[in-house]
């Protein structure tokens, strides 16, 4: 007897050989994957305690979201049409000084029901595993083992280019990363992961960085870091460093360490070529990239070079949601339209991008981002049966040119059954949103008479 | 007594002040809006027979979809990553080809069921309504009648540059559409409307669009036709003309007539002041340009000079959906990132674009596009309830960037309740899908066996 089978649907494996089940079947025991395979062969050999029926469904692994910033779900829809840094500074900035000041109250429950609620909008587009880089709160992960979505915390580090009211004592932010890492990592059956998270490499002071790439080192886990998004930045670090931002990480070590590097906008072709050198992964977050005006990444280039690159759909301030399926959309139509060339880019690599990637960017491929054997039973399963999805064409290209994020229907995480007809059955949707509402008025409130004093308190 | 009664919605009106009735309410009679105002004063004003709690809802004049290929919903999914015109010339032939054998033994089913299944979801996406430029088939208007969404067959018409197969006589092509406008040019109390739709400048011999102009006259209609969406077609107008798209269609006086002209990529500075003279409606398609590479609109140029600039889908073979939630996202994605400027487009004209600018596109814009008094009751209400969007944030910025088309939950149109709670109340929906998907398979089997043979058979 084992515990689910999931039966008579179209099956994307995202394996080696991309393999496309067209009436397949897949059987979960415990948190792993025990078979996949034609829908014939394994009804035959297999008792289950749950069968689901997938029929006109498209059953893939989990999306792997490799960018978040999860407590800025509180703040979707917030920025239009504003300058970016006016944004930072109007919208973001109060919010942040809030959150720091409960922080210090050890109040810690705004990002845990943000969080909370981030995590529902992903499960309910058909994220499994969520990356959030966010500040050193404990019970991020917390939001992570109720829910039961598998998240990376990468705790985000400064000390400067923040207002000092923000800015946390480094001695006080490593501190709080040890205790959030000796809680949390490898916990929920290692489900939850700890990594570290270096905002920008000119918004954390070298030598600050050097002692993150050396905590990382000691933990042996990947670093997540934004690079070169936009062109200030890189002007910033020539300015300070003499080199070019890729250049500057590669001189002090950083990318010795496994590095997730997000965005990767602006770069040269040698900065290209050394990411290429040290096997780093990138984090593509087309939407957010379109709607800061931020600029094209050069996805050509790096998949001709093999870089791995995953996809992301950044926080919910800049994109304005946490819908893997727009990130994949996205990423198709701004390529071909960037390079005016139709052939650029295929919807296979698009649903790889969005999976089997973004699980090797996390250093987790031999756990998740396919239906195979002996692997997490991280899936879902997408309706292909209303009226947007039919007739049915290629089905690859039908999920990301016609599919929404509401039509995912099930989600299973770790071999337990998450959503169901699109009901989450871990959490209280209403209550979590409620108390999210809650929060972001309180929040707003608080930070009514605050004004952002920025001052550069760097320690070199 | 009044027929319905929507109350306690967040009422985006669309006005020429662009109003926002943050708890309103809009009464209709017959087919009419007979007022609009806060919920508190309207409610005890009128009885009405149906009343609709749009409760955490907005409530917006329906989406004007200003192009669209209503057949191509049969090949929706069919191109992924191919050539513009490898794709055309391999897949849409074919069916255009057993299409037209078709129509050659008066079999008209297929385009009706086609069309049908794409107001399905065209409706379910929020569009009230929609124009499609197709072949001479009289039964499209017939599922515009049928399902009750406002229709306009823009009568696609060309004879050069389409296999001879293909082509129909021009006499016939001609006979044709006076049939089908004299039988439903203002049917269904002025529903559905037909124009004239001269594929492209260069797809129809310079004789064959002056008879075309010469017969929008007698009608008194608009012309939609597609302009410079490609490089090659300028190149190729230019070579056999002496001037550029905009300019041959000046002088031959296509521009006096009220123009849609499609797409609008590859202009000069001069077509564009001239669109601007004339006063030419500029359709925009950002993501079928998107997907096929075609290329980036200039929408900032045209905002300042006052170019109405309206929006679309274009057929579901290069989109691949008739989403306008999608268009109106793709549209502020595209140009912010574009021009590497976030301020350069915002949320409320990109509301405008998919409202009351496709009226004004379409010259309706006296009867629909706005929520006003008197006007056609064309109405959409959005639920802004679930988890992606909350907390709510600035309603107009929420619905470009968080909401999916899935959210639309009631479809008012012409004062008729044509979808509620997500089911359309019509037509049979799976009765719909099922012809459609069986037409589908009756093209590609009837189609298997052609090739398509090119030759310009051009008059001039």
């Amino acid at each position: 007897m084992v515990d689910i089978l999931i039966r008579n649907g179209i099956v994307l494996t995202q394996d080696r050989q991309g393999r496309v089940i067209q009436d397949g079947a897949v059987v979960i025991d415990q948190s792993r994957i025990l078979d996949v395979g034609p829908t014939d062969q394994l009804v035959s050999k297999y008792q289950a305690d749950i069968v689901l029926d997938a029929s006109k469904q498209a059953v893939l692994p989990g999306f792997v979201n490799t960018h978040s910033h999860l407590w800025q779900s509180l703040m979707k829809g917030s920025a239009d049409n504003e300058p970016l840094q006016d944004w930072v500074f109007n919208q973001l900035m109060p919010i942040l000084y809030t959150s720091n000041q409960r922080l210090l109250k050890e109040n810690f429950e705004g990002e845990y029901y943000a969080s909370l609620l981030a995590c529902i909008e992903s499960i309910r587009f058909g994220t499994t595993t969520i990356l959030t880089m966010d500040g050193l709160n404990p019970r991020i992960c917390e939001a992570f083992q109720q829910i039961g979505i598998r998240g990376i915390h990468a705790l985000q580090m400064a000390d400067r280019w923040i207002p000092e009211e923000i800015l946390q004592p480094i001695e006080k932010q490593v501190h709080d990363a040890k205790m959030i890492y000796r809680r949390w990592h490898n916990a929920s059956d290692g489900r939850i992961k700890i990594m570290l998270g270096p905002c920008t490499p000119y918004i954390c002071s070298k030598s600050y960085l050097e002692d993150i790439i050396e905590l990382a080192r000691q933990w042996n886990t990947p670093i997540q870091i934004h690079v070169a998004e936009a062109p200030y930045e890189v002007e910033l670090i020539m300015k300070e460093q003499g080199r070019t931002p890729i250049n500057y990480l590669e001189s002090i070590g950083l990318l010795d360490l496994k590095t997730i590097a997000v965005h990767c906008i602006w770069l040269s072709d040698e900065e290209k070529n050394i990411l290429k050198k040290y096997n780093v992964a990138v984090s593509h977050n087309p939407e957010s990239n379109m709607k800061l005006g931020s600029g094209v990444m050069d996805l050509p280039w790096m998949l001709k070079q093999g870089v791995n690159v995953a996809l992301a759909t950044d926080g919910a301030a800049s994109n304005d949601n946490l819908n893997m399926l727009g990130a994949i959309r996205a990423a198709s139509l701004l390529h071909r339209v960037t390079h005016k060339d139709p052939t650029i880019i295929n919807s296979h690599t698009l649903l790889r991008m969005a999976t089997i990637n973004g699980a090797r960017a996390l250093g987790l491929e031999k756990e998740i981002g396919s239906i195979e054997r002996d692997k997490r039973a991280d899936i879902i399963l997408i309706d292909l049966s209303k009226p947007h999805t039919r007739p049915l064409g290629n089905v690859e290209n039908m999920l990301v040119h016609c599919s929404l994020g509401s039509d995912v229907e099930t989600v299973i995480i770790d071999g337990k059954i998450v959503m169901k007809d699109r009901t989450i059955l871990t959490v209280n949707e209403e209550y979590v949103i409620k108390e999210a509402e809650r929060i972001k008025c309180e929040y707003l409130e608080e930070a009514k008479e605050y004004k952002p004093k920025i001052r550069d308190s760097a320690r070199t």
